[in-house]
């Protein structure tokens, strides 16, 4: 990496995302739920969904095209199921509402579903799956988001990454979190791969005429490839279904991007569904189950090259207890906006830590 | 293809094995649930999962390793979670009964999750979904299997190709059906290309030394692997929890083959998600929103190369329309085996309506 990162204390960038939260009216708690979804999705690596959405949200916060003080209710209940309006809240915030009343349900029904619409780009779906792993829920977790991937055998995206994720609860403080987009590789990295001037590997992408490319700038006119192929178009197509049909939010080419510059809600759909063990087995008994096959998983003879088998999750579980540690890496771009925006609301950004090369406390 | 294959009737197949399914004391309800299963398949293209299993079952049924006259029982129930013990019954008996018995609780309750144990291999999930869609019920269907792939980063197979499958009642006699193997290919195709000597593409398999190969005979030692890479093993694993452990059936390792020449049971796991749609909106809203985004995606420009965008399920529905018309075809080797277990239960193959290449009524 040619640039010089500023590594930041995750706490600082958390203190600071609430503090900036709470100048655009969000409140207390609800600034906290969204900085964070934010700092964890940075923690585990995942820098498309951290701290450098801070200022698009703020400025969407601003001009109220997202709701910072939102009404987020249950439009409708069945003996099971609960449908949740997240009243054009920020996406965090719904969604961790809808889980909260979900598992609620979910203690008496043993299952729930709850479907999410007038919601917003909610972060990583590994931290609702998160939530519900500690009140010892299983769950499923999926959203439809804008555009991005084309169904196979067409050259415009249609389906956003729509991920589909399952947390089940294993009596550890890191539950197995099974987290998969539907796209073969975050829209991030073929970005990052066109300002770099790299090129990308085989299979990622289409160009505008729908022929496969690894320039990373035709692969932006033209859309990032779902994974395993058609398979990844069918999951898409499953998480669309019932996060925006059956929710009634948009669907498809109708979900809006937070990036556009239009007047239009974005009215994401989200579908948890939440299953009380205990409906099934006693929770030791499940949670054992769980430890058991991993231990076995892991005793898998290793493929040549390989130093170890992984369980889902992990490396981010290490990620993350590593930059808890060590601070979280930004770009000098990223720094930047969160300067402007800092500037424009007064809280100063608070300095980072140390650069990298350089020692604890050496810089700034 | 080199080997000249007849063409039979799916209606006459479907008789005989309904017949000789009778043979080894299934009720006449139960084998027709069997032979519909098989056939169905072999009309869908999916040959693996047809008549071509017969014997085996028939085998497994005669020696008692799978339990021909089942008692499916509901092992637990809450108000919206069946627990349901296959009793080691044939595994498309024990999934349509338990399909039944959630379809019933979904009425009442919106959702329902059924978790099996003590089944059989059930054939193709889309079954199920099918089953689910013609009572107007959205459905998740996952099985576990016997183990055929390895997880990431292993070279010995333990999980199984744990297929996860929706189903989505659209109002029209073709539903749409999603279907995802967590394998990258079936097996049984690796198997075709060692037998005919041909080599397999890139990225299917491993060796056993866990190296990539495109011969088949060593991938067959070694392991197919999951379709994109981590996130089929990953899905595998998701699936592995909720069919196996959360329904105290077997799992990873631990599923035996029908094909193994043991005495133990196979245990294998279903875990189904039913969810009455008129819990969250009428059932028309729902029907003409996937039809209205159906369309629409039959709508997005082709990329280069591409006739038509289709839908998840599509092709399978085309083809069992042809079948219907034109027969399934069966390779020399099933019809051997076909014939030799109607000798042995006094059952005689109906002849084959016609060969390729020749007329229909030209031969036999």
């Amino acid at each position: 990496m040619e640039e010089k990162q500023e590594r930041y204390r995750y706490t600082d960038l958390y203190d600071y995302a609430v503090e900036l939260l709470g100048r655009v009216a969000v409140s207390r708690e609800e600034a906290a739920i969204v900085a964070g979804a934010l700092i964890q999705a940075d923690l585990e690596g995942v820098a498309s969904h951290g701290i450098s959405r801070l200022p698009v949200y703020l400025k969407r916060m601003a001009e109220k095209r997202i709701n910072p003080q939102p009404d987020v209710r249950i439009a409708q209940k069945g003996p099971a199921v609960l449908l949740v309006d997240g009243d054009n809240g920020p996406g965090p915030v719904v969604a961790t509402r809808a889980i909260e009343a979900g598992i609620e349900k979910a203690r008496q029904s043993g299952i729930v579903a709850v479907g999410v619409r007038q919601s917003n780009h909610f972060g990583m779906a590994s931290l609702y799956c998160r939530q519900a792993c500690e009140a010892n829920m299983a769950a499923l977790v999926m959203t439809n988001s804008p555009p991005g991937i084309a169904p196979w055998g067409g050259r415009k995206a249609f389906f956003g990454t729509n991920p589909i994720a399952f947390g089940f609860p294993d009596g550890t403080d890191t539950p197995v979190i099974i987290d998969l987009s539907a796209s073969i590789v975050a829209r991030g990295k073929v970005i990052l791969a066109a300002k770099k001037g790299e090129s990308i590997p085989e299979g990622w992408a289409i160009d505008r005429e729908g022929k496969p490319t690894t320039n990373a700038r035709e692969a932006l006119e033209g859309s990032v490839l779902p994974m395993g192929g058609a398979k990844g178009y069918a999951l898409a197509l499953a998480v669309e279904v019932l996060s925006g049909i059956l929710t009634g939010a948009a669907y498809g080419p109708h979900v809006r991007s937070i990036y556009a510059e239009d007047n239009g809600l974005a009215n994401v759909g989200h579908f948890f569904i939440l299953i009380d063990v205990t409906a099934f087995m006693p929770l030791p008994q499940f949670q054992q189950g769980i430890r058991q096959m991993i231990g076995e998983i892991k005793q898998v003879p290793r493929a040549a090259g390989w130093e170890e088998i992984r369980i889902p999750g992990e490396r981010r579980v290490r990620e993350a207890h590593r930059r808890r540690e060590t601070g979280i890496r930004l770009p000098p771009a990223v720094v930047q906006e969160l300067k402007e925006v800092g500037n424009r609301w007064n809280v100063p950004l608070p300095p980072s830590g140390w650069r990298d090369g350089e020692e604890e406390g050496g810089s700034s």
